[in-house]
């Protein structure tokens, strides 16, 4: 397998402030097209130790990817130590010139600030990797042995532009490469050590195959990898994973469950409302964070306070005084409320204690009820979770909608 | 200063299945001691590249912090690599490996297997790190003018050691300490470049104090650095920035926006509903974020179809046919209906196009209409955004709740 090291730069990343999001990514993407990464490091944005590092790289790796440090501020630094370290001299890229000033035309209605044309300097002999999303293009280069490529530091910026940019070009450098090939399973509703325990003998069975875990919250992605040369290995293990995992395992590949459901729900031909209170909106906003969501989010209310369930939705007083905001009769009520009050089919509600106050002895922090189904057929349950708000809030509103799919699943 | 390095290490880290959790807490763990780290190196599970790195990091580093490696099984290389490095025997403790083999007699009713005395060697000199969460003791030991601190890899182990065994450690091998500071400026409305540019004399002008940036969308964090020992000269610098970032510099601090306006509100003694259409429950969403937000959140409403925006806000359909349902008139009827559904004294609404598809020559993705403001005095203004679909909302909600609590500034 070829060898890869990634140089990670960033003030930020050393201080504590902010958690790396690439180094974990690129070496995984990099293994998928047969790179093995040898070595991350993390560094500041200090001239004298990126150069340092990509000398002492370059000699031990057919591959080099740098993010970070490609701002127009004085402290990105990143590709004046490129060219220090590769000899090279920095011309002005005149085409990306030109395109960060007509964004910021466009943007701004302005021309960009001075030391803007910092961000598209170029090592000579450098090819342009192109941003889509961002002002700071990337670039790669050969030194010896060594392809060097260099990437802005957001992940939304360097992520597109790893794929359309640099790994097509990398597939005309290097030829015949053992590829590797992932297949992703989404789990929801199991705690990580069950998945664990559930899946201990699939290394085992299926030798060559490697499982491995991430817990991507309120979900675990368990990825399954081998060599795309063995695909009858990777179909058995698949099914074998598939098996002991069981319905927890709502759907394969890169989709998450708001995008599942919605797919499942246009499909259908049904249109959805919200009817939330801790959440805030959160439901609403996941199913509305994919494109196209038109075909299935018709309405949601966020009825936070008491006054506004009953205003709002339409939720007798009396029933939130016998059994309180927090309560299943209360969910079920939202949600019919939410039906009567727009063409929505389908539905589901959230009402609970996200935290980090509100708890007593009978309802702590972490109870959430929910209801979910369709006119004259609606169903609730009540969760204790046991998260900080964040989390408590993302699971509820996660449950909502994985309740509501196991529904539409069944028929 | 006293500078920190961090050596995080296994074969998992770098095949891209597990993403590292040690780095970005001990960097941000040893900061608040006053560590400042100068690089972070994550290595395969090999003795060559562990034994390389060490000898480079010690003599740079007042501490050396390494993660991983410890376990029993022989792709565990960390101690032994350490031991090489530092050149010392490896001795077996003979309390580690009481404890190691009565916590296999509790929980397994059976002796350790071979191999597992491995986790009871420790360097000659070293002084053990107790683990209470696992059989792996960590280590401390100083070579040269370097501490060396070796922990197991799961952070549930080491987070505690690091806190109860590590630095209590380091509070008495090093006395007096340069503790840093750091003051965080919110900035929302302005680019990077134009921020960094109004800055560009700050480091100048107050030597000592480094000035950082951290993009964190839709908003820009300015940090200001220097020793605790010199307020004053940080006061200045603070001062110098703010008169240079005016009405943009929207808060210090920890708080965001969002929970910075939900205070603001909460102070004023009003509550605010939102509606929401292409933003789906995101504004609703992050006006909850923040406990105790039923101090400030109504309700909302997310008006997703046309019809929603008719049948629960009372948004006049002539008006949708006239003006388009993006447009600042529908922005405005949708506030005045949410706020007259409600006892809500202000609110906000939104309505755009977030992408990637339904743009129009006239209206081309990213166009956003945006109403704010209190019953009788509502004002609307447009937006053309220019990112993707998530940062196209997450802009507009951050752009709807900026124009409300500039106007509950003023007034």
């Amino acid at each position: 397998m070829l060898e890869a090291s990634i140089l990670l730069i960033g003030d930020e990343l050393l201080a504590g402030e902010v958690q790396d999001q690439n180094g974990f990514f690129f070496a995984e993407e990099l293994a998928k097209e047969g790179f093995r990464t040898r070595e991350i490091r993390v560094l500041p944005d200090d001239v004298e130790s990126i150069l340092e590092a990509v000398r002492a790289l370059l000699s031990r790796s057919a591959l080099l990817v740098m993010c970070g440090g490609l701002g127009p501020t004085s402290d990105d630094l990143t590709t004046e130590a490129v060219a220090k370290a590769l000899g090279r001299q920095l011309r002005l890229d005149e085409a990306q010139w030109e395109r960060i000033r007509s964004l910021f035309r466009t943007f701004r209605g302005e021309d960009p600030p001075p030391g803007n044309e910092k961000q598209a300097l170029i090592p000579e002999g450098a090819e342009v990797l192109n941003n889509s999303l961002g002002t700071a293009p990337g670039y790669v280069t050969e030194e010896g042995s060594c392809v060097v490529a260099v990437f802005p530091g957001p992940p939304r910026e360097n992520r597109p532009m790893l794929r359309s940019e640099l790994l097509p070009w990398l597939e005309r450098r290097f030829s015949a490469r053992d590829r590797r090939e992932t297949r992703v399973f989404r789990v929801f509703g199991l705690a990580e050590s069950e998945v664990g325990h559930r899946l201990r003998h699939v290394e085992k069975d299926y030798p060559g195959v490697r499982v491995g875990y991430q817990f991507h919250f309120p979900e675990i992605l368990v990825k399954l990898r081998g060599s795309s040369d063995e695909k009858d290995l990777l179909d058995s293990a698949s099914q074998a994973l598939t098996a002991a995992l069981g319905s927890s395992m709502y759907a394969r590949g890169e989709e998450r469950l708001p995008a599942v459901l919605g797919r499942r729900l246009a499909e259908a031909g049904l249109k959805i409302v919200t009817a939330e209170s801790c959440t805030g909106g959160l439901a609403g906003k996941l199913l509305t964070d994919t494109p196209g969501s038109s075909a299935w989010m018709e309405a949601g209310f966020v009825a936070y306070s008491n006054e506004a369930k009953e205003r709002l939705l339409g939720v007798p007083g009396d029933l939130i005084r016998a059994h309180g905001a927090v309560s299943e009769p209360v969910a079920l009520a939202m949600l019919s409320g939410a039906l009567e009050r727009c063409s929505a089919h389908v539905g589901l509600s959230i009402t609970g204690i996200a935290g980090p106050e509100g708890g007593t002895a009978e309802k702590p922090v972490g109870t959430v009820c929910i209801a979910w189904g369709m006119r004259g057929r609606l169903s609730a349950h009540t969760y204790r979770f046991a998260w900080d708000r964040e989390y408590n809030r993302l699971a509820s509103a996660w449950a909502a909608m994985h309740r509501l799919y196991g529904e539409l699943a069944e028929g």
